[in-house]
């Protein structure tokens, strides 16, 4: 007779990941954390913020106290981002006191300052616009660089911009006389890049250096917000390569882990020029929650817990993301919800937001046989959703 | 001058969705209530069930409780179900108090007493087995239905049973012993149907009688415990067409509101008979949730909030599923995730239910071209998950 011991161990810990920020990322971030049963742990500013609801659990505090994040790293095994908000500081205090910190201080401090962000990307020869700090009087400085370069010029604050904020295009002088009022050093310049279309690399990066690279997107900018994502981008297979390789090498030069969104300027010669750079699942990467088989947001968790990484094909032949910006003349989205989805095949997320004008508030996703096709359900779900179509 | 006032009304109120049950099919609904912007609130039976984690909001109670219902009722737009566990007198109480309660008192109600469901379902014309009520001595009941009938045959308890609980194949007189000890008239006996392959319809369904049927799948059973899925169902057009006619015409008949599940027996001769039927997400749909553009979730909240249902389109030709049961070998799957996230392409699902033999805790999904390799690939990662692979 053989006597066969049950198998009847207690139930094994579920992974803990925090993610500082409860914003949409984190919001999806959770929905991605159920399927892989692990529990999702926010910090969030505010009790209303958009993850919460949707996490396993949540503290309460700004992203800048090392007491909240010593909080949030107490409760997991493992501290990513939503944001890029935490000082890089308060980051590596956590890491010295045991916490593994995903992605890591020192390309958290890269994202977190765009000078320093050029300075280095330039100095690793990677192609960047020209650019030049601001240190002394701002506005003669933009006129200076503006000599060397020709006009129009682009301002950039060195940190905290987003959606078009932080950004500015100045055509002359008189553009840059706001720059009187910013803090000594806080913003900067560079040459305005005359590229044809912006693409975008969105990658997951294991601690292993495994890498996982979703195909190339075009991204649609208005007034430096995107608006809309077409994945994969209509450029041939030559630059895509080029824009993918790129991206894997940033991303491994600043040793990245978890999602790197890597945008890019592309130039009526083929040439790219790196544009911005997100250490986070990025807005770029929402088309690969339907559009992809594994989404960049469980990626980014595989990825931050040193799981293997998940196919990124295409589950489509085209995919279009159009987002939901909050428009005056429409108000809240929620509202047009119900006639929003008579769009045959539009996937909608809503995110939980407050109504403001200009705040991403959601996104469609189309996926299908046809790009025009995919793109014009999008925008037409959205244009619903945010009121600008009466019907 | 023009003036155009500003329309920043205050947000609308979000939709709340009640779900009496918190296990995976209310989990899984909570994925798909974030996307669109619903709270959904869970009535649990415990603090420790799979979806509290990911609902908005909950009450802890039994579903037997009315006290706990009018609760969730008193939070919610509408009341709807992960199980069929509610007295059918409690939901007709909470119509009675003006709740919104969807699938109404009386599709629960069918689909609470199989025996009830065999009789209606057998006056309104549908296939079912032949059947009878034990009402007397049951073990002499299921001999004399045999003699009409033939051996083996069906015991099946009214209420109640899941997964292979409360069904008995009977090949003898000997096998029905055990029924002298259930509760009097609480098992009825049916014959056995000698079917080629087991199918379900799902569909959803909205209050004003608007249906989207998804694509025919094949259920693959061990045990009375459903395995596998393959959708869509290799079967020729004319049986998937005559089968979704017939779960139309049921759900029409009993006016059910969400997700209905119809399972069929296919006979050799092409006919089809009523097995079992649901009126809420149901295991046979969980394919939707990467196999077509609309999972079964979506459109179950859409439904019970009576908005336009989504497409039902597969998004792949081929869509096999394997859940994961708990393997006493094996034990907890969670321990086992890495290895089983090599599989490429399976999107993993697992509950967050703490471990049993044979318990439901998850499900595997692969989407492809080719049904033997999505079929193979599901079947290699829930092996992995169980333990019942070596490797």
């Amino acid at each position: 007779m053989s006597i066969t011991a049950p198998n009847l161990q207690a139930a094994s810990p579920r992974p803990r990941v925090g993610i500082v920020g409860a914003g949409q990322l984190a919001r999806m971030t959770a929905q991605a954390a159920i399927d892989l049963g692990i529990d999702l742990v926010t910090l969030a500013s505010s009790p209303a913020d958009p993850a919460i609801a949707a996490c396993a659990d949540h503290v309460v505090g700004p992203p800048s106290s090392l007491a909240a994040l010593i909080e949030l790293a107490g409760r997991v095994d493992v501290v990513t981002f939503d944001h890029e908000h935490v000082p890089s500081g308060l980051a590596r205090s956590l890491v010295n006191r045991g916490s593994v910190v995903r992605p890591g201080p020192a390309a958290l401090e890269l994202v977190q300052d765009k000078l320093v962000a050029r300075a280095d990307l330039a100095a690793a020869q990677f192609p960047v616009p020209a650019f030049a700090p601001l240190d002394g009087d701002p506005v003669a400085g933009v006129s200076a660089f503006a000599a060397d370069h020709g006009w129009p010029v682009v301002a950039k604050a060195r940190g905290g911009g987003y959606d078009g904020r932080g950004v500015a295009l100045i055509a002359g002088p008189a553009d840059a006389a706001f720059l009187a009022d910013v803090p000594p050093g806080s913003w900067y310049v560079e040459a305005h890049v005359p590229f044809v279309r912006e693409l975008a690399v969105v990658l997951a990066r294991r601690p292993s250096g495994e890498v996982a690279t979703y195909p190339l997107v075009e991204t649609v900018q208005q007034d430096g917000i995107c608006v809309e994502l077409l994945m994969p981008a209509p450029v041939d297979r030559a630059v895509a390569g080029r824009a993918t390789s790129l991206a894997v090498a940033l991303a491994n030069g600043v040793d990245a882990v978890g999602i790197v969104a890597v945008e890019l300027f592309l130039l009526e010669n083929g040439g790219l020029v790196v544009n911005e750079l997100a250490v986070r699942p990025h807005n770029s990467g929402h088309g690969t929650i339907e559009g992809t088989v594994t989404s960049q947001f469980e990626n980014h968790l595989r990825a931050v817990l040193d799981w293997p990484l998940g196919s990124t094909d295409l589950m489509a032949p085209a995919v279009a993301m159009a987002n939901v910006l909050g428009d005056p003349a429409g108000g809240d989205p929620m509202r047009r919800l119900p006639r929003a989805l008579t769009v045959p095949g539009a996937h909608v997320h809503l995110y939980g937001k407050s109504f403001a004008p200009g705040r991403k508030l959601g996104h469609v996703t189309v996926t299908g046989a046809d790009m025009a096709e995919a793109r014009a359900a999008a925008q037409r779900c959205t244009a619903i959703l945010t009121g600008s179509t009466i019907g």
